[in-house]
């Protein structure tokens, strides 16, 4: 049976989502929404076949569409979501899922009252790079993961409505949840607002997680070189991923932290092997193709999901007290500047 | 008038300072002083002209030394250096000048007081990198520094008396005192000890600075690779340094920041110009023998002191506040781990 | 008025022409010629506008069409380039423009009689990296070019009618006939076959220019990692393009080679200038967009062509000589195997 | 028992010979041959219990002299070299062993007579990187070997009594040699001049194996940056090695070429394997110091010497023949730029 798609959106995100739903067998895309005239005119020259429409809560209310992705901005995501899961829909929202945690998990409550699909595009963890870190993660190559260290930076785009933590930390949150599967125990941030007094552009995030690792977080709109570096660091080996090397992509480092027994602690030595690096080979899928496929296996209870609206919840929790927190910092800091107290 | 110097220490840096100092024109090294009689006959067999001794204090009552250079551990700096200016010597300490801004203070007063050269070996301020980037950022080429990120890990050896954040951190907080003398307003730091309980191995390290500037510093002795970047970010232009780049250590990239007048803050829009990349040559001369010739010009009332007691001060006060913060950070995370009150 | 275009050959590089075509202003593409069915097919699907045909020379019949872009496989340039000229039509072909010299002389001269434009697509030299280095090299900053140095390998596809040489060599030939528009005095040339003994998968090719330079090629379908690199050395400066660098495509070495005056060869010392790098922004335009533009343009007679028939031509002389050279080589190499005639 | 040994020459590489050899247990420098004061001052400076001596002849008598190692200009190896062996020392010369084949058979035939190790500095085959090569070539795992490619080229030093060929090429001939023991079965060579027109700058060299296997090289005084990278092509794999790469000396692809049957050769297609890639470790050891080691076993009779005067005089076999054939060239060529008989 074929399922069938409408579409919320057609800006940046939407088209590479219609083109890799309509390609992916026992999918069609039956309807895209979007309030701008010119992107529906794009939607019908591309493909004839799929209905337009202006307001996104008709697209909801057709009766021959099963499904509906949402790729607004994320304002609009609560409100979406939960018309197209009132009216018996199932619903694949952009990330972040929702502004606050008070609506995602009302979205997560609403699925659940109406037993559909919800799920959240977090399309990393369909990269053929993630897909190869969590399989090594998995096999226990690296040992006990100690530490995440990431980089992730460039001369940004500002965005409207998001900033640079809300657009860039989805990405890494939810790989280290998809890699760990972790409580977050506190958490610490500091950033800067270098353009919009109001909107951060830089922020550093460190993440203690329950069980004795911490993550940390160099995210910035402001870097002159784009950088793509994660680090994983475990107590049998050492992993890093660069994205943007074309060769090597993922490099295993035969290096790990051995400790002494805790009585010896005193005269610690820690133990680095240097050894020999390993690359293997990533796959070069497109990771959407992977999304629209595994959406459309959840809703035909054959796989289970792995971004599901409690893992949006989780990560949008995350954003929202980092935010909260970076709020306070930015403000105490203004506080302190224009008090002029001098130096430390 | 040749410049007569006694060394105290000779173990990792200890031979550098000897060698540089003997090559220095207008510098002879009289005495060397270490605790350790394997040391002081690797002294003998290489420089059978210089005198040895066990006890570094004989070496500070010597009438034909001029200058000491302190190269101890740092938990002896304050002893040994106040001893050598109480003697009427100039001294030079390896970083950081002391274990606390309360010793460091009293070494910069006995230095006033006894009207000798007070200097702390800052050594990076004398590489050709950071000689190049302090003539570019003078110059005004770079326009108004906005940030400063700095990644400094590598796999560190565990040293017996300082930690991750006292290793590394000197360095970048003297470069960037160096090119830009500003006071910092307020600090965030976090990090985690992987090895040893009582010792951070992997800080990050957030500075505000008064002219509203950020300083970030990735510092670890847990990573697989080595990596030493250094970031910063004008309003005109951008560099990077990247000291194991050995064809490019620097590179300006021709993109700034281009800020929108205030009241139109509302629909900000950064201009980034993408543009040109420029690479100028950097010197590889030795910094130690810079650092040399500069303590004995500064003695000789030639050269104004780059990295003076106060300096060294002012990098100690930092240190020692985000140490502080650091311990009280993570005694908080391990109460909150003890409680287990789950995730945020 | 309207340039309307007609494309024979709708395989590996034809859908490139024909989407690059019809998106400039001022040309209509047609139709398409091409003997598979599902190429047909394919440009039925998305050019429902466009005719299609089997036979390649119905397409030079058509009345309504002013020039035809030939996409064929090589054996059939000769063919089709002259049915159409004889036509009337103004031709462009892909390179190499004909499989010998005498073909492709025959084609320069045709298109002289019928008085129409014959260009052959020498796509590398409308990318933005080879107008920036003509841009340098013209400027004279590089001051007398001494020689070009070539790599250019990967893991190659085996092509059914060209052997590496006449695969990768056309790039080199026409972005160094484009630099430097100078006459070839003699070339030697070696290679290997491993797969097909028919077929030289690794060739290296010397070229000796009359302007007292030199070139050499690195050409290979058997390396385990693509390299395009590039470098020229010129008396003031050197430059070295990486195809594959995203970052820093071209980089401009301050380094030149200094002679001596000619009487003092004897204790002849080269002053090398070791100093800056510099990197200019390149454009990201798709190069076969300034090709259809190009082509246009010359037909229109508001451009002087870049890449006539002579031009393709001449690198078709080149391409001649060599592969004959390197087949009497590696016969003569085959027969010393046989005979078994031992080491050097 | 102690090996007392002699050093002839303490020029460039002079220095590190003695210190290598002076560090190595069981072999003592016991005297130096200069005939420059300078040097000659040099080495009572650092060593003040090695005798000098002006005429390097005096060293090759001197009774308690045991083994002697040649370290001058290439012009007087074969007459010190003769001179040490007919007075019964063993010889380590520096490479090229002589400067004709004749002189080395000649060198070869006096060690033979007078029963004494005759050694050629190869030093290279005792770095970490060719060890490593070696170890996984032989273990079968690249398959057969079918190329070599070498680029090896930089900002040269010109020197006194060689050409780019003869300053270059014994390292990678050495190494092939090393690795695969084959007969050269033909060469081609082909080069420039753009300093002294007697003396090539840049040569570009290919040989054809006896086992079906080619290697080429790339030789150059004129690089604006240094490259030395070598590959070699198995039909099971293929290896990198980059020995200017920090991090990653040695990649190994998992790319291999998988021939067809003979009698489907008409329809060749390669099969590539593109698989992961694995960097091992590299010792970091000094080459030297392997070298020293090996001299003294052979001499001891506990190792097989693995670069005998015979494989010093391959090697100068193949320079001998290519160096020829570079003239030969060189002359016809520039014969043809006077006789201007215009381009190809």
């Amino acid at each position: 049976m074929t399922l069938r798609i409408g579409v919320a959106g057609y800006g940046y995100w939407g088209p590479n989502l219609v083109r890799n739903f309509a390609a992916t067998p026992g999918i069609d895309v039956v309807g895209v929404a979007d309030l701008r005239e010119a992107a529906r005119e794009k939607v019908k020259a591309t493909y004839p076949a799929i209905a337009t429409f202006e307001d996104p809560s008709e697209l909801m209310k057709l009766p021959d569409v099963d499904a509906v992705v949402i790729a607004t901005p994320v304002a609009t995501h609560h409100q979406l979501a939960a018309l197209a899961l009132d009216h018996g829909k199932h619903v694949l929202v952009e990330k972040p899922i929702a502004r606050t945690s008070a609506e995602a998990e009302d979205l997560v409550a609403r699925a659940k009252k109406a037993d559909r699909v919800l799920m959240v595009d977090h399309t990393f963890l369909f990269t053929g790079a993630v897909q190869s870190i969590a399989k090594i993660a998995r096999s226990g190559d690296l040992g006990r993961i100690c530490y995440f260290d990431s980089m992730r930076v460039n001369l940004g785009l500002f965005q409207p409505d998001v900033n640079c933590l809300w657009d860039l930390a989805p990405h890494d949150l939810s790989i280290i949840d998809y890699l760990v599967d972790d409580e977050i125990v506190d958490l610490e941030v500091s950033g800067y607002c270098h353009v919009d007094p109001k909107r951060p552009d830089m922020v550093f995030l460190t993440l203690h997680l329950a069980n004795n690792a911490v993550a940390h977080f160099n995210m910035s709109w402001m870097s002159p070189v784009k950088v793509r570096r994660f680090t994983i660091g475990g107590t049998s080996k050492m992993l890093i991923w660069d994205d943007l090397d074309q060769d090597q992509k993922i490099k295993i480092y035969d290096h790990g932290i051995d400790f002494q027994p805790e009585d010896q602690r005193s005269a610690i030595i820690p133990e680095y092997r240097i050894g020999d690096i390993y690359s293997p080979r990533v796959s070069r899928t497109e990771a959407l193709a992977g999304v629209a496929g595994h959406f459309a296996g959840v809703i035909a209870g054959k796989e289970t999901s792995k971004m599901d609206g409690e893992k949006g919840l989780k990560v949008v929790r995350i954003l929202e007290l980092a935010d909260e927190r970076l709020k306070t910092s930015l403000a105490s800091l203004e506080k302190q500047r224009k008090a002029q107290t001098g130096g430390v």
